[in-house]
């Protein structure tokens, strides 16, 4: 993707920090980036439409796209499978936006592989603590499976040297103006103009 | 300053670019950064207090600051000296805060050797005509001299790749909330956290 002039955005960090909400609040106020539209197994909910919230594709061609190294990234979660396409990703950039990714660790990792000129940030929580009963606030799982997710979040916390930007989702608005200092800065970064030069027409 | 935990920015351009009105612009919306005080030796004008606006200093002081190496940077202007005093900026970076340079490009020069880690920002015009129109504006400078200036920054534009961050400066507000989302951001920084981690207590 070095023809490109378009950025993208991957926001990543341990289940439970909060990093859905706070995409979902930078885009309800800003209207500065894309959001990337994954593809799915799962039957499409009541409202929902193809290319809006998601791609919607049958297992067996959801399995074709990963044989013709299709997805940016790709992972299961409770038996559907859920999936970035590069041809969207790529429409984006090549159109000069800003491409914004809400992934999990490993997805984060597989995406880094292709695109390593891309914008990643962590999201923290403030405290163990914190975390700890964000996770227990969700009520949907037992506490056995909590503790493993909190084991799981201190382990990919010690990823955070591959990442460019970490943000403490302390306080929600706060989090936010930092997410989107984040963008507006990369887009005046010298690295990012002259690279922008370099592959000018 | 490998002990300090605080943020060096310098804001830098051409003559005529408007980075001061801009710094005043931040300072006045933002109390997230400290302003970096000169020392001077021109007189008090009244109502300037000694530590606010200026330090003042009579030549021979001046110059023995020279010779001490207490100046991060220094230049005459109009028959007057002005410096960047170390004890100052280095005082805030102990105090874990963040300092903002106004300087021009020769200066800002001189404070990358000894701050390499600082954040350097550069301030263009939208367009050479929009600079020289800011120039002749100013109503205070024959049309030759303002030639002179015009071509000076246009060879100072060179510059740029010493710089990380460009910020043009078309429209004031949006000027100030670049410069204010790159400090933002820098603080943000896992480079710079990282650093911070290192140095701890």
């Amino acid at each position: 993707m070095t023809s490109s002039k378009g950025m993208l955005v991957v926001v990543s960090g341990p289940a439970g920090v909060g990093k859905g909400t706070l995409c979902r609040a930078l885009f309800a106020q800003w209207s500065g980036l894309e959001y990337s539209v994954s593809v799915t197994t799962r039957k499409p909910r009541p409202g929902e439409t193809e290319g809006k919230e998601y791609y919607f594709r049958t297992p067996e061609e959801f399995f074709k796209m990963i044989e013709k190294n299709e997805f940016l990234e790709w992972a299961e979660f409770c038996g559907n499978y859920y999936g970035t396409p590069k041809f969207h990703v790529e429409k984006i950039l090549q159109e000069n936006k800003t491409i914004l990714l809400e992934i999990d660790i490993q997805g984060a990792k597989q995406v880094k592989k292709q695109y390593p000129e891309g914008v990643f940030i962590f999201i923290v929580p403030p405290s163990y603590e914190a975390l700890a009963e964000r996770l227990r606030g969700r009520g949907t799982e037992p506490e056995d499976v909590i503790r493993q997710r909190l084991d799981k979040a201190i382990q990919e916390l010690k990823n955070i040297s591959d990442y460019d930007y970490v943000i403490e989702n302390d306080e929600i608005q706060t989090a936010v103006e930092k997410l989107k200092s984040i963008i507006i800065a990369e887009q005046c970064s010298v690295k990012r103009k002259s690279l922008f030069f370099k592959e000018g027409p």
